[in-house]
């Protein structure tokens, strides 16, 4: 090991090598019992059992994954992270079920299973995505909880910009709008920036809050969130044309049968996998200027983001 | 004045005649204002127009004024009063919207006006909701706010509550399972706790919780809270069927087309208007046991709720 490496991280040398894998399964395995746990099944006149489709056993659970790595890199309240996962999760998982359904992309095939209209109808899907959201701030403030309720403060806020209309749902209706229209580069990245980075970088905002991160290490952290959640986007737009639907869980192709301006058709397929890779490069190099001494899981996710093949 | 009287409001004789619509015009201004100034105009791609559509220039702002009579009887801090009166309202009109879509009740009037999905479309009108409810909690935890932030975690736990599956999402699945069935009342009670009483009682607790209500306090305003939320509904169901369109802003009659149970149709017309009283005795012996100095605001609200003809 050189000099300047010591130097740059000094513990590396009395770590074990690190594996993603098991940090990923380990922390899974308990956001994974959370979400059954705080996801009730008791909710009246069905409207539990959707809520619990619409969540359980489903999805790569990445945002859960980012809020726990930079909520870990930061020292946080582990409480307060394992609380802020669950809620991304339930906010993405509402998402899903209002975007799949008739009136918005009107899809019946998710995670390899029928969509929650499909199996539930439709006016039980909206509710159950309604509920969600609201589940999702219920979280974050518990009575008696274990951790500042400055941290509770902060996590609904973060949420709920995050989810809001100046984020995701500010994105999807960019994204309604712009069916069938030529964007360029700037106004696709917009969109996404709203669309699915607002929600993926909320995360890791979230995680830092959860701690007490100083300016210098929130502003690293929130360049590390916007480049992964770009290059988040720009991995699902080449996916959508290079894999197929049983690989991926969903409908593929989809986008340019909607007729949807893509990474891919606005910078063709070689350029879009060039901006990813430049896009992971900006989120590794953010993690080096955020001087936390540790960041080795927020790297892998990076890394899995980027690429990953569904 | 007898002296049991002066006994009983030992402050009575110093404060001039109680006015509840000056007190209400007064709050009202507030509270249009502040929406005007929170829905921003200026979310992306026609969502901005849709959010402002479903809130401002409507609705009766019976929840708002719950929110700050209570906060104002308790003594709470007068931004957070405000901000709970604005997120609460957002709630109603995100419900409302969801609520008024082809696959719920289907409904083209509201107000007086085309409903959101009709005039925007129903994709629209699914974000614009989605993005109401998700301002609502930004509203409850602004950064560098001038009321605790145990306040706003607190605000933000009963705002959730009241608005999910435990509350009115919840109450509106009990709805939808139960067209076309037959239930007694204590079904019916259930159903309307949840769907209705859920959210106005929340704006009682939201009121109390701005300020620092004891444990007394609180259980006295948590009745009367669900005394006026479950009169609401009676009259609700009573004015369907003896009001018409015009002075309802609303469809009239609409109950018995969608075969829905309803008060009247489970205890009958008179039984009905006499619950309805009953409950109001409820709410004012609550507010008495509360034992709080100047309660008029919400005694005058609860006789508005009941004697309000549309």
């Amino acid at each position: 090991m050189s000099a300047a490496a010591t130097t740059r991280d000094p513990g590396a040398a009395a770590r074990p090598a690190f594996d993603l894998a098991r940090w990923s399964a380990e922390r899974l395995r308990r956001v994974e019992q959370a979400l059954g746990q705080w996801v009730v099944a008791d909710a009246p006149a069905g409207l539990g059992e959707a809520m619990r489709y619409a969540v359980l056993d489903g999805g790569k659970r990445l945002r859960p994954l980012l809020v726990l790595a930079a909520c870990e890199a930061v020292g946080g309240h582990a409480e307060a992270g394992l609380r802020a996962a669950c809620a991304v999760e339930l906010i993405h998982a509402y998402s899903l079920v209002h975007d799949d359904m008739p009136c918005m992309d009107n899809d019946v095939l998710r995670r390899g299973k029928p969509t929650v209209h499909v199996k539930f109808g439709e006016a039980q899907a909206l509710l159950a995505g309604d509920a969600l959201q609201a589940l999702a701030f219920e979280l974050l403030a518990p009575e008696d909880a274990a951790f500042p309720v400055a941290v509770q403060a902060a996590l609904c806020r973060l949420l709920a910009r995050a989810a809001g209309h100046a984020g995701m749902a500010g994105g999807q209706a960019i994204d309604l709008a712009s069916v069938g229209c030529a964007l360029d580069e700037a106004q696709l990245r917009e969109m996404h920036r709203r669309k699915t980075g607002a929600l993926l970088q909320g995360c890791v905002l979230m995680g830092a809050a959860c701690g007490a991160a100083d300016a210098k290490v929130q502003a690293a952290l929130a360049d590390y969130g916007a480049a992964v959640g770009l290059a988040f986007q720009v991995i699902d737009d080449i996916l959508d044309v290079t894999a197929d639907s049983a690989t991926l869980g969903k409908t593929a192709g989809k986008d340019a049968v909607q007729a949807k301006p893509t990474y891919v058709s606005v910078l063709g397929l070689e350029p879009s996998r060039r901006l990813a890779r430049e896009l992971l490069e900006q989120a590794i190099a953010a993690l080096a200027r955020s001087g936390l001494p540790d960041t080795r899981a927020l790297q892998g996710l990076a890394m899995m983001v980027v690429n990953r093949d569904n």
